[in-house]
């Protein structure tokens, strides 16, 4: 028998093109390391607003490097990734709530569905420029992922009631309280030890710290221990 | 003959303790790489004040991220890297302009000496927690890195003046026009493109630009090609 599994709290918000790199690559590596790996679908606004962070694309020019950097790491990363073209309006105003508490409410029923669900709106918001922010465009991911339309609308009636809001307000809380200010962070815990990794570059420090190897955003291996 | 080098420009500030993570990464790799690596001392603050950006230690909750974040990256790229124990006024106050105007000087007249005394400067601010803003401090370094009392004398005698000054402020200015908002800014230009590429988690795609093998912050074969 192998040691425990450790654990990774993955803390992400589907508006977040950067968690969505480093989802991917951590749905890649979770069985070549033997992971446990526990999504955390996260309000990024509610972290910004906890941290007095703001948006990096605010900045003019960290906007422009954003977007260079982005389609050079679609490419190393392998991650079908393009920038909305109205990103202001995409991200900054309408926003995740409503998908947000979806994959919550989704995680409270079926959590072996949330990494699925999860790309789909990925795919919809940073891939194909769709919208994530109206039900239908919830629904349409949530059905493509593989839940019924019954599932789907069943938990898209769910987004507002109380047990949903608080749960994703506690998430987004306990990754403030790890010291997050901005969104993908991952949460380890190796030997004893919690580290905030914060960002998608900071998957070969955490291959250090596993005590794993890194084989690159694309393992060569992916299937080995599969 | 193999292909003509690749180049490489790096801009970075002693004050920087990701440029110096990333500068000990392309030192590393030069050889091995066969890349052209030209070093640009440049002025964080005049990069910050023409960007618009703050340091991110001014967010406290970045702050404390930075502190963690370096005491891992120190064991994995194998620098000896201290947090000071004033950092505001280390880095913040005192700043870096008498060193960095050094380090123009010094690369306007000795630039084969270049590497040696930057990396001084870091150990001195970096890892040792001694101050670099003071003349005798300079010295210091210069010396500890091999320049005579005499060329160290020389060098910092002009470090007030006009051909100086200048160079750093163009320096500076040539960063922003790259589109740096801060430190390290590494420009690659490979094949007929250019990169920016910002911080020290941006190597493992320089190396995929340069279709070249990435074998972690500490190249096993470092020596295999020098």
């Amino acid at each position: 028998m192998g040691p425990l599994p450790r654990t990774l709290e993955f803390f992400y918000d589907v508006l977040s093109p950067y968690s969505w790199l480093c989802f991917e690559v951590l749905c890649r590596y979770r069985n070549i390391w033997n992971v446990e790996l526990q999504l955390r679908p996260t309000l990024i606004a509610g972290i910004m607003k906890d941290s007095g962070n703001k948006p990096p694309a605010l900045l003019p020019r960290k906007g422009q490097y954003l977007k260079n950097d982005l389609n050079l790491l679609k490419q190393q990363f392998q991650v079908p990734l393009n920038f909305p073209k109205d990103f202001y309006s995409v991200i900054l105003e309408k926003g995740s709530m409503s998908a947000m508490r979806f994959l919550t409410a989704l995680n409270m029923e079926q959590p072996e569905m949330l990494e699925k669900v999860s790309r789909e709106l990925w795919m919809r918001v940073w891939s194909r420029d769709e919208d994530i922010s109206q039900p239908q465009s919830i629904l349409t991911a949530a059905e493509k992922a593989g839940l019924s339309a019954e599932q789907a609308r069943g938990l898209l009636e769910k987004i507002s009631t109380a047990p949903v809001k608080s749960q994703l307000r506690e998430v987004t809380e306990a990754a403030c309280r790890y010291g997050a200010f901005g969104l993908p962070a991952t949460v380890a815990h190796v030997d004893g030890q919690t580290h905030l990794l914060f960002g998608c570059d900071r998957m070969e420090l955490l291959a250090y710290l596993l005590g794993e190897k890194w084989m690159g955003p694309v393992p060569p291996a992916l299937n080995a221990r599969l």
